[in-house]
């Protein structure tokens, strides 16, 4: 009921803005307003006038007067000829009003206060006294009917809550979002571009967001290889085969990128790792020795996405995840869905993410025409998946009806720093490929066994999506072993580069990443830049420092500088890089 | 001279082929039979008769015998008539004729000895005498004229050459060649796989492959980080308009991948990295102080091959190479070419290859159409390639009109041990990209500046190649830092595993790469597997080793054993992995 009660209020949100909008704007024609996610627009003709925010505050203004002689919506049918009357000079509402009337809908008008609107209902009951927790946030340009071809009005979005503190909470966590708009910290810091020249979802990284990659890529190698991953490496594309063998094709065709054809057959890019992964298990007998069997690869698959509905990193055509694919025994299951929880909650620890949870999706025995029919196979699995996260003892929660084709999954949740709730990671099981692609091993006793399930995983999300997570969470303050600049050093004069240089070879071969300002500007000017690009640690190069005395370091986000001699500032950062931040 | 005489010695050694078949297989037919690049061969139609090994040496002691007999071939001018006759039970040849006769071409029989053929001439003058060094190498499947729909015959191959240690080299080279075969040991070792199911000429990277490729990346990304290199990260294709823009497109067309129409436009897999590097120099403006600016990818292109042309890691579809651009002024060019050489012979250091020497491919005066029109700019920076070159003091030779369009180029070109000339790596120089992309930088005096060159240079060669060119260059006996397994562990039996466990984990976390053979075989069994798996170095653990003693190291490719302790054994691989070989 909450939510209908928060919906309820925004809907007389919107009616307040459009009455607030007839009394200062006479000629403008108002259209429709409904509640959205965040908050509520509505969409105004408003002629030739342009709105800016100084007309926001003053709508807004006149919002709050009006509101408090909103006592109740009544509502009463009204016939068409009615409707259109009232609305005489309004071809938007008519539109409308006839648009209904052909479908057979009863019209009704609510009134509130001197304010009447065509609605289906769904107000607030005491508007003066609930309606007060409103702002309005910006304006838009926005088609009559989402058609281009119409004409283009000013839409007005804003927001309204129950209470103050969930508004001003809302508010913060805007600015928050704004601040730390992946696509600002992208631009600001150089880490990614996408060109229209190279095409839309496709991202280029950029030489400090390839270091942010190679870094994250690194981690994974490591990690990967202590917890027994063997890597690959596969084309980005297969042959059409490959995808009818898999499924993919037909079922998934409209998502893949139209079909290249050659003179010796019809190839696709990749919809997915695991078929090439699949071909490489099956490109030699494997005993049960060889099992489980993990292949890892940073791999790179595309997705035909409609241009329009492309942004940023958040959603692209173009995606590489460190992917991999375990071929395990069923006895194997539990132990090796337990090391990917585990490997998945070091990633991030490293990372330092705490605020997520797990969600295990099962099938539905009501709905058996969605999953593969092996009953047996899914109260088995499910009970294991059960049993790994409770003996973890990690918060989960289940759902029915929402694993994949092939198995049940477990997702990780996550609730971002500005609130948003998203599902990062996910770990499948699969009792299908096996089939699909005669999956076998050698067992103990000699024979073939079919027996072979299949773990995905992918811990790290998509390389994009989790960058704009990171950016966003970090609000561009990487951890030193991410920053794709550790030291920044400010010579104070023409005098000192060549020191400061020969300082910056000594950090690099530490391992360390440096840069010299060189341009031709005050200090207090370098340490500003330095301050405002993140730089983790900044060092001014003067004499003194030159001539061997202790370095003063600037650490990010402290007032005060650190003294400390050249060998124990470099024991610092190269630990910090060696354990990522972990003690 | 020289190469006719071989070709007429050859043609010859296809007759006498031809004519010992004659008088060994009175049914076979005769078809045709030219000098090829490595030798000869001959089609026959052996009707039901196979043709094996056995047969080929009794073929090979007939041809001996005739030549004796062959002082001189001798030939005249035949009707259709007359040429019809003589081969009345051959439809081949009489195919053969009329075609000829069609084509208004004079018809002439050559004979020698006591054999006769339907032939264009070209032989030696004194085949008993010159004809003596020759050898029949194998039989193939051949369709008749080529054409699949035509009869399958049976090709015999064979060589000559005019002196005896020729052909003793010409022997070695091809079991040498044989043994090197990078497909063959590329199997053994598992390093690779292609299969038809995800496409001809796409290369899968196995688990061991994997590694080889990882570890030549990280010696690019080190090396070229200390060259002043920034790496990036583009995508696999891009749209029609920067390929318009680069001029791939319509000139390259047919060697690229079909086109994808998407909603937004058409696009293409890759064809070349440059125009994606071109448009992230030109995403900022560039000031003079960031030039040169190197921009390094392992950057994967395509190209349509047919599918008839692929052959393992040497003729591809998808070509990954460790690529770069250079943008800088021209007074730069020497310095960065410069340095481009530096460090390709660098890596060859590394890799340990010598056999190698530069070629400075200029352009034409007198083709001037193939060229970019800028005269005074070839000569510059030919005389400055030149000077380069020079300076270094390397072996260079000078080819002109051998140019790309767009500048002057220094190719890199090897003898492989198999004897084998080929280019392996180029440096190339551009300055038409700047008018294509409008490269620009902002100069000393703050005006934009539109003389940028351009290097663009892969001293690794593709990765495909290169592989193929190191394993048979190694022979798959891998240096120690490419090793996909460095340490083979041989537990004498089952009660020894667990320590050997241990002791693999200790040398995996000082990064060593190790295997251990758990098997159920004898050690001895065990120990001649490790030898022929080439693992550059065994270690056999029972009870002596378990218990602290000394380490007894089995070294690839020798007889003894080597005592050390575990420390030393350590260090000595850590150092070797380290410094990649080198002192």
């Amino acid at each position: 009921m909450e939510k209908e009660q928060l919906e309820h209020i925004r809907h007389s949100a919107a009616h307040l803005l459009a009455a607030a909008v007839e009394e200062l704007y006479p000629n403008a024609k108002r259209t429709i307003g409904p509640a959205i996610e965040d908050g509520f627009y509505y969409d105004f003709d408003f002629g030739a006038e342009k709105i800016n925010d100084e007309d926001l505050k003053k709508i807004e203004k006149r919002m709050g007067e009006i509101v408090k002689h909103w006592k109740q919506f009544e509502h009463r049918e009204v016939t068409v000829d009615e409707a259109k009357e009232f609305f005489r000079d309004n071809e938007y509402k008519k539109e409308l009003i006839e648009e209904f009337a052909h479908e057979g809908a009863v019209l009704t008008f609510y009134t509130v206060g001197k304010f009447t609107d065509l609605c289906r209902g769904g107000h607030s009951e005491n508007p003066s006294k609930e309606l007060r927790n409103f702002t309005l946030l910006s304006v838009a340009g926005a088609y009559w009917r989402g058609d281009e071809k119409n004409k283009m009005l000013t839409r007005i979005y804003g927001t309204a809550f129950p209470t103050k503190e969930e508004l001003v909470e809302f508010l913060r966590l805007r600015e928050e979002a704004k601040k730390r708009d992946h696509r600002k910290i992208g631009k600001d810091q150089e880490l990614f571009l996408i060109d229209d020249r190279v095409g839309k979802g496709l991202v280029m990284w950029l030489p400090n967001g390839t270091i942010i990659r190679q870094e994250i890529e690194k981690l994974a190698i490591e990690m990967e290889e202590k917890y027994g991953y063997q890597r690959v490496v596969t084309p980005h594309m297969a042959k059409e085969e490959l995808y009818l063998t898999s499924g993919h094709l037909p079922y998934y065709k409209e998502g893949m990128y139209p079909a290249m054809v050659m003179d010796d057959g019809t190839y696709y890019m990749k919809a997915m790792n695991c078929p090439h992964h699949h071909i490489i298990y099956g490109s030699s007998p494997r005993s049960y020795r060889e099992l489980p069997l993990r292949l890892a690869e940073y791999g790179t698959c595309y997705r035909n996405e409609l241009s329009g509905t492309l942004a940023g990193l958040l959603r692209v055509r173009g995606l590489t995840m460190n992917d991999a694919h375990i071929y395990c025994t069923k006895e194997q299951i539990k132990s090796e869905f337990t090391r990917v929880m585990e490997l998945t909650m070091n990633y991030f620890k490293i990372f330092g993410l705490t605020n997520y949870w797990f969600r295990l999706s099962k099938w539905s025995p009501d709905h058996k025409e969605k999953y593969i029919d092996q009953p047996e196979n899914w109260e088995m699995t499910e009970a294991v998946l059960r049993k790994v996260l409770t003996d973890m003892n990690v918060a989960f929660t289940e759902v029915e009806d929402e694993a994949a084709f092939y198995g049940p999954k477990v997702d990780v949740q996550f609730k971002s720093v500005i609130g948003r709730e998203e599902s990062m990671s996910t770990i499948q099981l699969d009792f299908l490929a096996r089939e699909r692609f005669q999956l076998r091993y050698i067992d103990e006793t000699g024979k073939e066994n079919g027996d072979v399930f299949v773990v995905h995983r992918a811990p790290l999300s998509t390389h994009e999506r989790f960058t704009a997570f990171l950016i966003e969470h970090y609000a561009g303050i990487w951890p030193v072993w991410l920053a794709p600049v550790q030291v920044a050093i400010v010579p104070v004069s023409e005098k000192h580069v060549e020191g400061a240089e020969l300082l910056a070879d000594e950090f690099r071969k530490a391992g360390i990443r440096v840069s010299i300002d060189k341009a031709d500007e005050t200090v207090g000017k370098k340490i500003r830049k330095t301050s405002q690009s993140k730089v983790p640690y900044a060092l001014v190069i003067g004499d003194k420092e030159l001539e061997g005395g202790k370095l003063m370091v600037r650490v990010r986000g402290r007032e005060e500088q650190v003294e400390m001699e050249k060998n124990e500032f470099v024991d610092k950062i190269v630990h910090e890089i060696m354990y990522r931040g972990q003690v």
